[in-house]
């Protein structure tokens, strides 16, 4: 795909068209970054400002921009321009990520299956007995250890490292002493890990990741975690052996989870949230350690008003200490 | 190993057999993924469910679990059922493990030494006058930098990074400036670094990792820390610049100690603990700033006692400030 | 350079010698590490007590050490014997350090080009179309994606990951969907980038890096985030997608940043700081929700004054209460 003229992106995202449908689409960009080939979206209010000022070709917009003066002639409004300027976005994509084949330079170990194509980058180490489902995509410098399991259209992240043995020490005579990892690694499919992340095998029994979950950049998960479908856990947040997460749970950055708990389904975990009790389906926390949101901004703004009056609080104590003495 | 029989399993870890001697044993695995031929384990009430329902051909089970009913017909009652597992799991890990060889896209610099076996991965790379003790391990896309020397028995997981160039910048006047990393690392005996853990090297003087301490995944140490004997540091926790940990410390998951501090010896540090001062040994702390873990939970009941009449406690502050007017 | 005169060094770094000018100086060390052989150096007070008992051939020190008794008999005081050191430092350096060279083992793509000299490590993989300046470093196992522009003097750390897609994933009717990243990712001059970090291409537009900018190890940056001149960002931070750092900002250790946020020139993120809103120029901000460190210390303060009368001071608010009614 070298180029689409205005009309064919309104025709392809069902937009309508202001100015020009002759204009030549020859790429995606940012408001501020786009040049007279590249089509723009405006789909958030704190971007409105750089409307005026883009040298894009053309641009996709929200409704509720439509008011907005200023930017190109050509515009096409359409009900969700975020979701409109992927579909564009996706035309642009280049080639090279659609090559299937294995870098001569991996090292895969006995007995490596996979169904369908296959892409597995430069200096990757495939562990004996690994099997993916249809269509999956390793990035360079993945290690993936003996027997781990993957299901179809999985995309594996620079570096990451799945199947690593978990964490199993016990402080024994002449400290502490390992538990070989004999247990499994299985992921779903369309499961998404990101660069650098790492997820442990089971130290006995499997370590299960759901269907459609995405982790981010520089995840742990540790042995013996089950995952449910559809979660997002983003970068540097890390998830302590045994802990289960069922459906549709959302994990924000450097949130951590201690081992052994549940989370119910569709629970959001805040950023930097110190998870060490379960979490009732539909919760949302933060803090540590994690609590009901709305009651940790509750207290925060008590500790705010108290905070000034200490000193006093503190006399009245002692008064009313006396007086009860 | 290929397979036990329940007899030859009792009589390993010492337990007391019912049910058949002869049922064979060729894995170890959880109670909710065992087969006929699996061994299965009850440690821990939280599994106790799922005793009736497993299909694992045998169990293992703590005194305490004995009046449970259902399950395989044949098990073996055991003081410590978790650390007898471990015995089992022992005999069936994969003997690949055992593999001692360097793979040969492994790079090695000049002078890289070793004692008796060694097993170094793929796409590893190993600096110049490298040492490494007896019977260490190297997983793939290790990189260890110039002069690093291991002790005995050392297990690096893959991907990890050590010896890198600490981060010791300072603002010059064209911005910040690098000392150049002339200082070493030198690990002990049996210490273990998980994968994609990163473990710099001294700026001036060696950074020093005591025997038998073990590292989790995605931790990372500075340059020039001391790490004492025995120390467990688990995921993704940070140990800054020039600290010093005394020996038996625990740092759990996420955790972080800021640069030129002393932690105790024995001293626990909780997850996503933030230290900012120095540790007495033995002492457990929480939070940020880190402090003694009992206290952070009384002041957090504190709150949550005071926060529903912060508005009234403002009021009672103001009238007592006023009368005392 | 295998070794100097302390003379020679006084010389270099303008200091004042006293004791012999003819000790010979092959290396620098700490205080208690340095043999006779070595260069020590004290600009810190803690260090003071090693003074007496190095075994160090010659010492640096700052004037304020002067009265201090003991140690080499050959001294050289100057004005700031941290920098001195550093000067001294770097004539050791060891000279692999300085080969320009592309290792055989790395993979490049197609018209990756650069300025000048170049230093690419083992197990590399450097994508297609991507540029470099004059005489960048890149270190073993690191992988930078298709396009990603770097400047002069950039030194990447082993296995970090440039380039990377960033985590743009919204739900949709079959689960999260993936926007494809067509945006790029562009390094200033003399950009230093930690072990095992991640910096993410725009989705749509450009991460920007800004010149003298350093990344301690295991950093992540998400997805058009645009970090300004001289920024320092410590070990395990991370920022999340779209944030802009202007110059000179500092984040300490494990703190995070949300997506979306404006942090203004010279601020001080502290560690482990959640940062959820944007942050004047100049400020210092502490704990999460991040807001300024002496608030956050004077809270805490607060708290503990408060928290040993939490009962009465409840009991007194029910009887204000009761009284209002």
């Amino acid at each position: 795909m070298t180029s689409l003229t205005a009309g064919a992106v309104a025709a392809l995202v069902g937009g309508e068209l202001t100015g020009s449908p002759d204009v030549r689409i020859a790429g995606v960009a940012a408001l501020d970054a786009a040049g007279p080939g590249d089509l723009a979206f405006l789909a958030d209010p704190r971007w409105a400002a750089y409307l005026a000022g883009t040298r894009a070709g053309a641009v996709l917009m929200d409704p509720r921009f439509r008011g907005h003066a200023g930017g190109p002639a050509t515009r096409i409004v359409v009900a969700d321009a975020r979701a409109a300027i992927r579909t564009i976005a996706l035309r642009f994509t280049p080639e090279e990520g659609t090559g299937w084949s294995i870098h001569p330079t991996a090292r895969l170990g006995r007995r490596v299956r996979w169904l369908g194509r296959i892409a597995i980058g430069a200096h990757c180490d495939i562990g004996a007995d690994v099997t993916f489902g249809l269509d999956c995509r390793v990035a360079p410098g993945v290690r993936i250890g003996d027997g781990v399991a993957l299901g179809d259209a999985c995309v594996i992240g620079p570096g990451a490292c799945l199947g690593i043995a978990g964490f199993s020490h016990a402080a024994g005579d002449h400290g502490p002493t390992d538990l070989p990892p004999t247990g499994k690694l299985r992921l779903g499919h369309r499961v998404t890990v990101g660069a650098l992340s790492t997820i442990a095998r089971g130290s006995i029994g499997t370590t299960v990741i759901g269907d459609d979950t995405k982790f981010d950049a520089q995840v742990h998960v540790g042995h013996n975690v089950r995952v449910g479908a559809r979660c997002l856990v983003m970068a540097q947040a890390g998830i302590a052996g045994s802990t289960t997460l069922e459906d549709d749970v959302i994990v924000a950055g450097q949130a951590g989870l201690a081992d052994g708990l549940r989370v119910g389904a569709g629970a959001r975990i805040a950023a930097q949230a110190g998870v060490i009790g379960d979490i009732p389906p539909g919760a949302t926390v933060s803090g540590y350690p994690a609590r009901d949101h709305r009651q940790v901004l509750r207290h925060a703004a008590a500790l705010a008003r108290l905070a000034p009056h200490a000193r006093i609080l503190e006399q009245l104590a002692h008064s009313a200490h006396a007086t009860a003495d």
